[in-house]
């Protein structure tokens, strides 16, 4: 049920023709719908049109599925990708964790001050060492060890209890455990990672060790949606730190941990914030 | 008159109220245009609609004045400021400039690579030193010396000069004369400065001696239109670069020239790309 | 007294003369120390030597108190301001607070994974409402209400408890009172501060709201050493994000949250680790 | 022959001891020396000494030579691996380019304020289209064409050419040829190469599609000194810039361009200045 001025969003995508935000944009007018933020973008090479619109005004105070109704029709007509949400509606969260605490600190403390358009609902973790962290946030946490022989079936009764809280995007905070492809099919495009290189470079383990035998100055962390593929998927979010010879492993571990949880953090508001969509093997990140 | 695909970019700013993008994006979907690159601001402090709109497909071959009277209609119901823009038509641009060749230099190439959508008719000068700079680019090199008692009867001349040129914009890249306001008043919003400080912080003259005696840890640039008062117009860029103990007021010289010349060439690819409105003493900037 | 191994870091600031490398390094050999980290640096203008070297192997174990004696008579004849201090000391720190809690979280989170050379004492707040963050690692939290009439007071009462604990550095993360001259001037180059602004810009009060009426395209956040100049003390470190048209004014405040606590716990990390000098109103900073 | 004050510059390594730092600082004493600036480093993996010292009053005014085989002994003692240079010697480069103008532009410019300890003796090409421009600057220019069936023998005139010239480093600006390893182990670390990616992601040629096409949110580049194998060599200087999904390739080429000439003239700097020793696969880099 619409609230008293709810605030609307829409994410679009579909092929590139002429007269789309002319169209889109008289449907939120025809409602009332002021606009208040709109990105468009139009992909030259593949002719893809995306776009973001966020308006305010609804005025004749339509649930939210009656003006998703009232929208397919167009978005049938234009054969687009499309989603409207409703400011107020938070995303539902889940966060993965294994012991490493800066990430899940850092989302815990930032949602706590309302910076994410979220609610953290649960917190998994093959560990139980954060179960402090989480308890001093009042979060339920929950510990699922994971060893060869269980995976499979560990995975089952985390997809469970996900669907039981009717979670919507899943965080791996650090999460040290490879998701099986039957998990991650669960959750497309929600399920965003962190990873502690400036990706494509120093893919898989030990990237921190890798970088250091390397001898770059720079060093970086990617956030991504997963795939099957490993930390192959959708680039969200990247940033970066300079380093010296001075720099021993443990220096660039230190200064790599703050990159990791503001580069996650930043990923978490885009997508809470609804400004992301995935085209491809890229992402659009309307910022 | 239109070539076969002119492009043309809207930039305009008005009261906002709703409606106002589906009003835009319909004159351009009759008139056959597809839009490639659309940006919309509502300042929701002081409710005002900013927004540029890029298109193609001008199908109807219409000469630029008859489309600008076409839309005129509109903007007046809007209250609007607004310009429209053929993207063939380049920015006819005058630099400014003293004995310092970096900012001129930095111009003259970029230009000649095609990277600026400007013309850089002629460059005036209160000093001989950089003619053969200008010559290498093939630019016409007016000498202009100013002292005190000249100061009034050469601003005219160069203002003759200026117009018989039908210039648009003007930079100042390290021109170390300060206008008067009459000069000022006739290119409202189209001179570019670049000013070697962050600014607020150090006005005026010597601002890397400030910066050095301050100790601070961070030097800066900032491009800006001028206005009546000194280093108060409207910023368009910044940037800045990490300094250390370490670095001798030569240092801090030598570092803040590379963010000078690139601030002021990066403010000029703004403007002549039609990306900048000017807000009250604020730039609203369609990056 | 002195560990196995306990690691020496001597600072020392004089005026420049041929012969101080050697005279300093010959006295760290003659004692068996073995030289980790060595940087210098000589102030071209003034003339001044300032130095800071780590060295290990300190075998024969001397406590420290002899050390410094056998050090001095070397101090004297350079004229130098020094001090000797063994790693394994950690520096002890009360943390000053009011009412925001990312600058307190930060350093209670950095501190508790170990990433200062410090101990956080004790923490002091002109507002009850951070004592369960305090409580969550266990840190002791005082609440001093400041009003008018009893500032001068509590000063008092503060310096009392914070002599009873033997502090060394104070904090002000985030406090949202100016301590009187007579309070500053017990702790020279000892209290350090985060500013939200890119100091010298926007000085006192509201700096992001300044900020945003002057739009500025880049907001920083400032540490310094405290004098009795309202934020005029030597500055060691700063750092910047980039804002645009888009932001508002609570945008602004979001983005510098961070810069304020990443740059305050710098600032601490550089403190702790005993590599800054103060020079005059500048510091020289070995990082 | 000593100028009146020459300035020296020692760069050293040799396997870590006590007494390094006071043997070195006192052989300068002794000789007069003040020293200016001095950097020491210790990789406490490899228990490697690393240093840098410069200094003035070389009061007995003693030729290069004299003090070269003075240091020697003491040198050998250390098992060292060792240069003295004096600053007034400038380094003799070459620049090697093929079509792209914008980082010989950009060291022909920064050499001609001065910003290099490096006299730009001439310019190789395989093309001739940037003759022009080394012409403006007064660098002769000499045209090499490369086939697949005069590859050994132009590098064998090359070769002869450079050392005719006495060139002591060689700077790849953007050359568009690969050099032979019999080529390339004329010149060790003193081949410096700038490579359009950040090492190691996007290796080999095509950097920029490769990155537009993965998606990143940052691009980079890197300077490295030329091994026998392509990409490779010890890394000097990297720099990245932010991208989004708005950027075409032709943007990132554009945006690279900057980062190409900025990093590839730091390289150059810091070379020229003895700023650098090469360690293993990695760079010891006193900035």
């Amino acid at each position: 049920m619409a609230t008293a001025d709810p605030g609307v969003i829409l994410l679009l995508t579909c092929p590139d023709r002429p007269g789309l935000v002319a169209r889109i944009s008289h449907f939120i007018f025809e409602r009332g719908g002021n606009i208040l933020d709109l990105d468009e973008h139009v992909d030259p090479v593949e002719k893809t049109f995306f776009i973001r619109v966020a308006w305010s005004g609804q005025g004749s105070a339509l649930p939210l599925s009656e003006l998703q109704e009232a929208f397919r029709p167009l978005a049938e007509e234009f054969g687009a990708s499309w989603s409207i949400r409703f400011t107020g509606r938070k995303t539902r969260v889940a966060v993965f964790v294994s012991r490493y605490d800066h990430c899940l600190l850092e989302i815990l403390w930032r949602n706590s001050i309302g910076e994410f358009a979220s609610d953290i609902v649960l917190i998994i973790s093959n560990h139980p060492d954060l179960g402090s962290l989480a308890a001093h946030y009042g979060i339920p946490f929950h510990v699922f060890p994971v060893s060869r022989d269980n995976k499979e079936e560990t995975e089952l009764q985390e997809l469970a209890l996900l669907e039981e809280n009717d979670i919507d995007t899943i965080v791996l905070a650090r999460y040290m455990q490879v998701l099986s492809p039957f998990f991650v099919n669960r959750y497309p495009a929600r399920i965003i990672n962190i990873h502690h290189s400036f990706l494509p470079a120093f893919v898989g383990s030990s990237p921190y060790r890798q970088a250091y035998e390397r001898g770059v100055k720079i060093i970086g962390a990617t956030s991504h949606y997963v795939t099957e593929e490993l930390d192959q998927g959708p680039i969200i979010e990247q940033d970066i730190v300079r380093i010296s010879h001075k720099d021993t492993l443990d220096d660039l571990v230190r200064k790599g941990r703050d990159l990791e949880r503001l580069v996650l953090a930043k990923a978490l508001r885009l997508h809470s914030g609804h400004r992301i969509i995935v085209n491809g093997k890229k992402t659009v990140v309307f910022d």
